[in-house]
């Protein structure tokens, strides 16, 4: 039946860091997909704008990208998680990342004198850079499609990394598809609400915690989880921000924060941390495009 | 007697990422103080480039930032590290940074319009540009002394963050001095050549390594520490590359390969992972200037 009728309840808000075209664009396209009439989307410009959009009630959901198979940890993401109160995660998604090389219409490989896009896509497709264009001058740019933009208003001397979803709405030429060094190339974001999910069966649950400043804090800590046969999926450490060689963790396992098991663990984390912050319970992903 | 005579000596080549006036550059002086006469030094433009040059045999020595206080690991040099065979890290220095607001002499701060930096900085003072320059632009440069440079030679509307000896270097004005975040600003750099250091009795070892893809491996590593009494100082984890979720373990231990007690963790370390790559003993940095 969906589909069919158009859905008249209440639009749930969702943000994502514009503008249209990103990855994160992409993916909140995927996290919607099928329900798309039950959402109404909004475009912020930095990724911790859009995490606090949700803290400010300005949405009910945000996609925000957490890590990369390649480049790591996105650090902004990370940080605000810890910091901000009232903010829970509720799902992941996870998308193949696949890099193009856009230019405007009629630009050759030759005239190619500078390529721009974020930090992130230039260092994915370094290789390729270093093999294809070794004279051009590589230049940093807030967004990939802020590259884009760039080289649609341009003289035809620059070309952009970026998705072929940014090259359609900006009218850019792909040059090359799939210029990405790895194929291993994936990003996993995360669906941030204030609350989280109800148990599947098949759950994760991330936490954020810093450790007593004593030698072994952290061991104990994994101790709990190897007591209780908690298995972790993901261990990733922050600056504490207050002084070098102090850190905060963050921490995937796999189970539900109404698992028995899984509680009683937290309980006792709880008790071992000088903070731990819950970040919630949610489905682990599942491609339903793979299926 | 040194000062007095010049060094006769072949002379250390020591690379660092310049162009001058970077943190680089700045933590390369305070290493070489005092046996200043004893090194030449040498420029690169990545920090890839600087290890590469000693894997290539065209330095001696070469200084990379690996973590910041406040944005955390500097995954270029860890990646670098994990990757390349023959490097070592044979010493560290811990340098506290301040940044600052440098400008074409006699701008007015009402004028800026635009605020450039590498993105690094940018991170260190978002919330004084946020409070002080609301409604200024701000880009990403591929350094600070890239930054200063574009000021040098801008039409005075553009503002660069950046180091003091950048404005030296580049005869900018210093409009406001020590606008970082947080006074807790400090940068760690590791010297890297092709071997490790002595023991001094106040050491710390820095490995990497890939788990076996089982449930509770990480915690098994950590657990061979706990055993032999050996403290973790630091944890930090990149992609392995291959797969999301998939990953590599940087750990920083207090000793030295040379005692007896490490050298047995170690090569049980060996045992239980998948690839385990040693990256070197070296002392502890104590700040002489501080004493």
């Amino acid at each position: 039946m969906s589909g069919i009728f158009k859905w008249r309840g209440k639009m749930i808000k969702i943000g994502y860091m514009g503008p249209k075209g990103t990855f994160s664009h992409e993916a909140t396209l995927k996290y919607i997909k099928g329900k798309e009439s039950e959402y109404a989307l909004y475009e912020y410009s930095t990724i911790a704008d859009v995490i606090l959009a949700v803290e400010n009630n300005l949405v009910d959901e945000a996609v925000a990208p957490i890590e990369n198979s390649l480049e790591g940890a996105v650090n902004i993401t990370l940080d605000t998680l810890a910091m901000d109160a009232n903010i829970k995660i509720k799902d992941e998604i996870v998308l193949g990342i696949k890099q193009n090389l856009l230019v405007k219409s009629g630009t050759r490989p030759d005239e190619i004198e500078c390529i721009i896009s974020h930090p992130q896509p230039i260092g994915q497709c370094i290789k390729y850079i270093h093999l294809k264009y070794p004279n051009a001058t590589v230049r940093f740019s807030d967004s990939t499609t802020a590259a884009a933009q760039e080289v649609a208003g341009c003289n035809g001397r620059i070309a952009a990394i970026g998705s072929m979803i940014a090259a359609k709405i900006y009218g850019l030429e792909v040059l090359e598809e799939g210029i990405q060094d790895s194929n291993n190339n994936m990003t996993r974001f995360a669906v941030i609400s204030h609350t989280d999910s109800a148990r599947t069966g098949n759950d994760k649950t991330s936490i954020v915690f810093s450790t007593e400043d004593k030698p072994g804090s952290l061991y104990r800590i994994l101790d709990i989880f190897n007591l209780w046969d908690i298995n972790m999926t993901r261990i990733e450490s922050r600056p504490a921000k207050n002084e070098l060689g102090r850190y905060i963790f963050f921490i995937d396992i796999l189970g539900h924060k109404d698992d028995e098991d899984l509680k009683n663990a937290l309980t006792m984390v709880g008790r071992k941390t000088s903070f731990m912050k819950f970040l919630g319970s949610y489905p682990v992903f599942v491609d339903r495009e793979d299926i």
